[in-house]
Formats: structure tokens, sequence, C-alpha cells
């Protein structure tokens, strides 16, 4: 049977080509791990994500979560699949042995969790809220509230939410208006409401940990008054029992296009006066709290959006290479058998689009899953700030890269089964439904936009940015010395250097308070900027695709080739397309600033 | 309230200040019409569209057809809003006085359902699928057929459906295996299966005439051997009244991704032996038949298109005006109110590109349909043909490019709604999926594009190419005399420049017998090209608008700066993004025809 999560073999090819994770092992904190450990991990990721996570994909879709009686129903299938997700500890792929993590680099957890997004991304959100409400209490709690509430999560007693958006508050979180008084007894009440809490209520675990931004009576306005809270569904009892239901209840479900396994909840935080929150840190620092988190969880959301591009890419192969219809342009007797649809040219440009963004999105994601690894393990405090520099960069691409394009490799997978794909008989068209929040939620595009241009291009007096420079030049250096590599260099070169022209151009304006103006056509500087990178990522895999045709075994060559022609097909007739935006970009076109409300 | 299906002063605009639909009424068979009666019509089509279609639009959604008994079942309130249509006369609306119709120009017949198509596209199915089948039997039937059949579909009693995809073969029709067996009477047995067939069973008409596409024992292979059938689900008695149900069985109903209220059927022809059906027009001729509707279906259908991305674009503006999130860029102070996110830049882009994509995709739509009248109602023969062959130019570029542009404003009316847009709560995430089928059915936008350039601009010479080009020069030249215009005609000229050049590298490609690497290519080229015809066609527009900035009244200024704004933006950010196609299309690039099966 084909490959429908992944290709083992581009996996490898990333891990142990591009990314050389082995050389991970070397680092004191994974130096108890090999290729065979890691290469273990995955075969159970990739088990269980086959056998009990996808089954129940298209169930989930149908019978999404009920309300009743103020909780949330959820079909059968999901609990053992989140246990067993559990029980091979994958919650805490990352985490110290002593902790009873499996301590591998993030690298590796990624890889495996890339399994289970692409099985059933609904499901697999339960754990990855989970993860990312622990992490925060990790690096931001107090040593009781660790006791009290990570290490029930670590055990897979506790999950956890993240609660943010309020119903006139979403992108704009310095709005948000819920508030925690202080109690006599060190504890805070909250108040307020929140919508779009994922995972907000189900009975998958004993106890919810929701982590609830909101403001103290002494708050500063804005951002800067934002303070972060411990809120469980029920109380915790110093031995470590459940006590009694906190003061949070489940108001209602949000029914949405897709990714309908996952509850979305409006949650009521203290409408009897009686919810009880504990504050996480300082007060005011929630939303950097939050922020110092975000990097992990934008590169989940990235790499969520990927899989699902990746098993729609891989589900319309296999049906373009089983599917006959119709002949070649210039063979038109219709008496001669019909050829399968990956003969035709254009679904050919289909598949190869598909294969471009996929493969090129899930190399740039374990490259930043590495990175993170670098912001951990590196030796110094220096290094270890460079990398965080890079991946504070690259990380509003990370997450919204994919979302774009891996969303469009879904359409075209539909556009490839034809009819049978706009059907729920097949699964594509799931994948596209699940695949459109993405670019919604964790910073929509456009606020990952401005957070592009308007801080990260500049920050430390851009010296991400150059970091990212110098990479790509060193890259393209190493690619010429192949001499078939020259076609898809130049056009990288060319487009690196346009748009370091126009970043230092807009920073320009930026910086003589033409804000407005500087910012106004950020989606574009998204879209080229998204480009280059993702264009440097596949000279990356062109470099070792013909290292490994020069090198590699013979049973390898059609694997190779294959990512030199999508290496080709991205360098070439997708790095190109974004001179169109540069040029808008260079001439400050305010087309779309100067539209006036009343016109339209 | 704001208008919710479609601006009527942008309708009003197209009818009388782009497209004089009043020049019409100096024909003989418009004669008794006015602007009156047109608008008329107008008003009773918005009037039954947002009383009867709109209000069950997402119900339709939730309850699909259900199978019940070997039936298709429907909600209930899709029966009354189809009655309201039928007697509304808009069944007929182009059909003459003499049977009933309103004997409407075309381009009115096709304003009038656009209303329709906006507030519900799934219920206009029924009576649009109606339409095309009695539209075959009028042009290719005989008398008889006429009197038993077609009457009463014009009186509203039979509804039709167009039976021709089987499951083996979609867009490869020439592979159809449906067989008709001439039986003793004169009539035909059919057997063979058939999908996809929407309408083909329903509760709201006494009987289903289907038009199905079968070949005969004696027929040449290919498209050359498909012939056409009138095949009715209940036969018809001499005296009209309805006879025994015939060998038509309901096998199962398709569950589709959107446009959910339209049944998708699955029917067995002959299961029992008994299938009767009648052969329309001449033997072998059936697809030639099927073809020379096409012109309306597909216009049919691309207007579908863009009134899906209308009914979207007007929801998020109003959404976008209603909603208040965040602060300009420059303006950060946490305690000044919030703005309506239409001030937002960026929602601004997204509004800007929706109303470009869906008001130059709504002109192309009403254009075509004007020709399509020119085609009927010229006054010689050869200016009848001469329209026919231009409309036979522009009809892939009708049907394919608001399939795809106005998707994608869809994507951008769910974005400016962030999450809410994800929720079922609002109409535009349904609209995506409703839309997401056009660019598949009737023709797939692969199939298009083979269409444009393997036969629509080299027939007759190229005749028809050259008209279009003299069309869009002379747009060019009188746009010309306005100033304010030279920047948006300079982009349109220079594409007009290079598409001509490269159409005629490419059929030089052709001829010389390079048939699959000259079509290798084809979906870049259907995009040059739909964005070349937009591009003209928004610079229609904007000479009209600079004419009635000059004389127009000053309540309309807002209104046609929008227009001037949406051609700004199309003609600048839109169609200058070719070139990277063209240079594509020029190099002969086969990065995709040359990618491997096994490479993948």
């Amino acid at each position: 049977m084909s490959e429908t999560l992944l290709s083992s073999r581009n996996l490898a090819f990333e891990l142990y080509e591009v990314l050389d994770a082995e050389a991970l092992t070397q680092r004191e904190r994974f130096a108890d791990h090999s290729r065979e450990t890691f290469d273990a991990a995955i075969g159970t990721a990739r088990s269980i994500a086959e056998k009990l996570f996808a089954p129940h994909n298209r169930k989930s879709d149908e019978h999404e979560p009920e309300y009743v009686e103020g909780a949330a129903q959820l079909i059968p299938e999901i609990k053992p699949a989140v246990d067993a997700f559990l029980d091979a500890g994958f919650l805490n792929a990352t985490r110290e042995f002593e902790v009873g993590g499996m301590q591998l680099p993030n690298l590796l957890s990624q890889a495996c969790f890339a399994h289970f997004q692409s099985a059933n991304a609904a499901t697999t959100s339960y754990p990855f809220l989970t993860m990312g409400a622990a992490n925060l209490i990790e690096s931001f709690g107090s040593e009781e509230q660790k006791q009290r509430f990570l290490q029930p999560m670590i055990d897979g007693r506790f999950f956890g939410t993240m609660a943010l958006t309020e119903p006139h508050a979403g992108s704009s979180l310095s709005d948000i208006r819920t508030r925690a008084e202080p109690a006599a007894d060190g504890s805070y009440r909250l108040k307020g409401n929140k919508i779009f809490i994922s995972g907000g209520d189900h009975p998958l675990s004993e106890n919810i940990v929701h982590m609830v931004l909101a403001k103290l009576p002494d708050a500063p306005p804005g951002v800067k008054g934002i303070s972060l809270f411990i809120v469980p569904k029920f109380l915790v009892n110093d031995d470590g029992s459940l006590g009694p239901r906190n003061d949070v209840v489940l108001a209602g479900l949000f029914h949405k296009m897709g990714w309908r396994g996952t509850t979305s909840t409006a949650l009521n935080f203290g409408d009897n006066g009686q919810c009880v929150g504990y504050l996480v840190g300082q007060p005011h620092q929630g939303l950097s709290y939050m922020f110092q988190m975000m990097n992990e969880a934008r590169i989940g959301v990235g790499m969520g959006a990927v899989m699902l591009g990746y098993a729609g890419y891989l589900y319309s192969l296999d049906y373009a290479r089983q599917r006959p219809q119709g002949r070649q342009p210039d063979g038109k007797d219709p008496t001669s058998a019909q050829v399968a649809i990956v003969d035709h040219a254009d679904v050919r440009r289909m598949l190869l689009t598909q294969k471009a963004y996929v493969e090129g999105a899930f190399d740039l994601g374990l490259y930043a899953a590495r990175l993170f690894d670098d912001t951990q393990t590196l030796a110094t405090e220096e290094e270890r700030q460079t990398a965080l520099e890079l991946l504070d960069l690259l990380t509003p691409i990370v997450k919204s890269w994919p979302s774009e394009f891996c969303l469009k490799a879904n359409e075209l997978a539909i556009q490839i089964l034809g009819g049978h794909g706009y059907t729920r008989d097949y699964p594509v068209e799931q994948y596209y439904r699940d695949n459109r929040l993405n670019p919604i939620h964790e910073g929509t595009h456009g606020i990952q936009s401005l957070d592009l241009l308007g801080r990260k291009v500049s920050m430390n007096g851009g010296a991400a940015l150059k970091q990212l420079v110098k990479l790509i030049q060193d890259c393209c250096h190493r690619a010429g010395e192949h001499e078939s590599l020259n076609a898809l260099r130049q056009p990288l070169e060319q487009l690196l250097a346009r748009l370091s022209a126009v970043t230092l151009a807009l920073l320009g304006d930026l910086m003589s308070g033409k804000v407005n103006q500087g910012l106004a056509n950020s989606a574009l500087y998204l879209k080229v900027f998204g480009h280059l990178v993702i264009g440097w990522r596949w000279l990356e895999q062109a470099i070792r695709a013909e290292q490994g045709l020069a090198t590699g075994s013979a049973a390898d060559r059609d694997f190779y080739q294959g990512k030199l022609q999508a290496a080709r097909y991205f360098l070439t007739w997708e790095v190109p397309s974004c001179h169109h935006e540069l040029a808008i970009l260079e001439a400050r076109d305010d087309t779309c600033l100067s539209m006036q409300n009343s016109w339209f």
C-alpha cells in the first residue's frame, strides 16, 4: 500500500541528509540518542497514527462534539487514540528522562508529531494544546503550580487550553475585558467570557487547566496590562486530588467549516463570582509569556498546515496513478486505451505544485524545529541567542506560508480527483476544509505580515535578517559548485538582492514616521519573504539531491530526480513571480491604502 | 439594510451605462420592452430571491437531500421557492410571448437569474438544469417531442437534467458505455449507469426529463458516436398524461462538500431492460448538440461562481464596516477607540480584491449574455455569426475565470471575518464550499484551458481572436482620451502585445505537430488570457466611470470613484502579474511536462 501520512523516504532525507539530525546526538542533552532511537520513535508514531488516529478522521468530521448537559461529548474513538499517544510518551517527547520524558530533540518530536497531524488534525489538537499549556507553566509557573498542575499534565491526567480570544477582542488582545480580582488567600477571582477556546471542554482527562489572559484592577491600559492565570476546571486539593468544580461554565460550542473533531468552546468565567485563578509569574507580563511560547505553537500550526497538504498530495498522487481518463493531446484514437491521469501534463503540474509546496514547507518546519533545539542546546549563550533571533524572524513564515500554500495544495488535490474530490466519499475535501483554519488562528495572515515587516526584520538592528541573508548567500555559493544548479540558484540570488533593497527602503519609511504607508502592503512583503525562504530551503534540498545522485544508491535515483524537479519548479516557476509584488512594494503603491470606505 | 444579493447600483451601471441594454429594445424581438419592463423583471427577481430563496440557503446545506425508498426527499422550503420562480415566468424569460414567455433579452434573463444564484445556488440549480434540457429539445427535438416533453417543461410541470458522466468517463466523454438499442416502435432501450446527475431525482415536478448521452449499436468509436436521448422518469401518454414509471432507478445520492441542497444522483438506466428513450435529432450527433448548448450553460456556471463571490463580498464588506478591532499602526494608544476593520489597509486590500474580481467577472458574464443576444437578434446572418465566434472564444473564460477568482474572493471573505468566518454561524464558509464545485463541473479548469488554446483561439483562422484584439485595442484607444486612465491602459496594452505574440508562437508549435509541448502549460495561458479579458472589461468600466464623474450626479461620485479604484487595482496589481506566466510560456518551459511519474 502507498504511504498515506508522509513519505518515509522524504522524512529520512530531511533528518539525515538535509538537517543532520545525528549531529544532535553529539550534544550532551541528546547523548543517549542515536539514529536508531530516533527511528524507533518515528516508527511508533507512524504506527499509532495509522492505527488509531487516521481511522476516525472522517467520523470525527461527521459527528462533531455535542453539547449535552453543560459538557462536550466526543465520539468514543478519540480517547483511546489520545491515550495511546500519551502512553507512548509523545506528550513529553522533549522532556528530561528524569521526569518521564524521552529527552528527544524538538526536531524529532516534530517529526513524530507530523504523523498525527497528517492522520487526524482534530484529535491531535488535544495533546497539542496540552503541550502548550504545560510549557507555559513549566517556564513561568511557581514550584507549587508546577507540582499541582504541571505534573498531572505531564502524567496525562490533566489537559490544557489557551484562553485568549473574547467576543470583541481577537487580533486586538489589548482590548480584552476579562478581569481578575485578588482574593484574601492570594488567589484571584476571574470574571469574563472567552470564545474559540479549542479543547475548552471534553471528557478526555480528569481535569482541564485553562491558561487565561485577564487584567488586574491596577493594570495599565493595553497589552502591557495583561496577566496570565491558571484556571482549572476542577480545583485541586493540596494532596493532588480533585476538589470542587470551579466557576467555569461551558456556554456553548462553535460549529466550524472543518476541524470539527476539536471542540471549539465559549467559556464563561465567574458567572457566580467564584472563579478561582492563580497568577502565573509577574503581574502584567502575561502577553510576553504567551509570546515566548509562540514560536513553538506557531511551528506547530505551520506543521499542521503542511501535514494536511501532505496528506492531500499523497492521496491525489495515488489517485492520479490509478485513474484512467482520456488520452494524450497528440493521441486522439478513441479505440486506444485511456492513460492514467498522472500522464496528463496539467495533472502533473498540479502534482508537482503540491510536491513543491508541501515538501518545501515540510523542510522549513523541520528546519525551524532544529533551530529551536539550537536555542536550547548550543554551547554558549551567544550562540543560543543567535539561533533564537533567526527563529524569531522565521516564525511568521513558518506559520503563515504553509497556511496559504498548503491550503492551495489541498485545492489542487480536490481538482485532481474532479467530481469525486468534491464528494465526502474521499478525504481531500476534508483536508481543504480543515486547512482553511490555519491562516486564521494563532495570529491571522495579516497579523503575521505586520509582525514580520513591522518588528522582526528590524529587531536588534536587523541582526536576524543579516543572519538569514548570509545563510542564503552561503547556500547559493555552495549551489554554485554544481553547474546543474545554476538555473536554480540565479532566480534566488535575484530575489534576495531585490528584496534586501526593498526591505531597507520600507524600514526607512517606518523609521521616518510613515508607518501606515510602510506597512500598507505588508501582505505582499510576507508573500515575497516566504518565497525567498522556501526557495532557499529548496536550493538546500537540491544540493543534497545532487550529492545523493553522485554518491547514493541507484534505487534512490528517482527520489533525487523528483527532488531536483520540484526544486526546479519552485525556483523557476514560483520564485520569479515575486518580482511582480516587489515592483508594487518599490513603488510604494497606495491603491489599497487610498481606497475609501464610502467607495466600496 | 445593506443589499445582500448584489449591488443594484452596480447592476444598473452594467445594464444602462456599460452594456446599453436599452439599445436592445430597438430590435424587433424586444420592441415591446423598455427600461421600465426590464427593471420590473429585476425587481420581481430580487423580491422572490430575497423572500423565498435566501432564507433556506443554510437550512438546505444542513439538511441535504435524503434517499428514502428509492426517491430523493428535499426540505419543504425548496418547492415554494421554485414554484414562485416558475409562476413569475423566469423559466421562460427569454421565450416568445406566444408560448407564455417574457421575450426578454438573455442579458436581462441573466441579470434576473443572478439574484437567485446569489441567494441560493443549490435551489437555483433545479430550474437552471430544466432550462438547459428544455433548450436542447427546443433546438434539436422533433415536433412530437416538443409537444410531449418540452411544453410540460415550459409549463413547469416537468423538470429536466443533463446526464453525461459515467463512473469511468468524466472529462473523457468519448468513453461512455451507456448503450441504446432500437426497439420495434421506433424508440430505444437504454442500458447504463450515470453519476453526478444533478437534479436526477426530487419531488418538485410531476416528471423528470433526462437528456442522456448514449451510444447506438452502430456507433463509430469516440465522440463521433455519441447520440442524445430523451429518457423520462415517467412515460408520457399521447394525451399528455403520465404513463408508467420508466426503467430509471435512483441508485444513490452523492454527498458533497458544498452545494448540498442540489441532489447529485447516481442513476441506473435499464436494469430491467425496459428503459425507454427517444433519439433527439440525428444519430451520433449528440455531443455536438450538447456543445451547441454549452455556451449558455457555461455562462450560467460562470455567473453562478460570480454570484457566490458577490454574496461573500457584500457580506464581508458589511461585517468590516461594523466590526471594531484594533487601531491604525501609527495610533497605538490603547485607550483610544478601536477602528472598524474596514479601516485597516490589509482588510481594504482584501475587500478591493474581492470587488475587482467579482465586479469584473460580473461585467464579463453580462457582456457574454448580451453577446448571446447578438447571436440571436442581430440583423444579418454574418453579424450573428461574428458574434457567435466571439462568444465561442470567450466562453472558456466566462466559465473558468470566475470559478477560480471568485472562489479566491470567497476565501478572502472568510479571512475578513476571522474566526467567525470559519464557523457555520456566518454564510461565508458556505459560499466558499459551494463555489469549490465550479472549477470542476461543466468542463474542468484543465478542459477549459485545452478548449481555449487547442481550439478556440485558432478557429476559423483566428477570426474570433482578431475580433477580440480589435475590441481591446479600440477600448484602449478610447481610454486614451482620458489622461487619468493612461496608467490603467498601458499595462493592458503591454499584456495584449505580449500575449498576441505568445499565442502565435504556441499555435505555430501546435501546427508543426508539437501538440503535447504546445499544450503543456495551457493552464498558464488560460490565466493570462482571462486576465486580459477581465482587464479589458475593467478598462471599459473605468471609461464609463470617468464619463459618470464628468456628467453624472454628485450622489454617484463615490460609486464611480470605487469603480476607478477597483479598475486601478485590477489593471495595475493583477494584470502585470501575467508577465511571469508569459515568460514561462515564451520559454516553452517543460518543467511539468518532463516530470516523470516515478519521480513523485
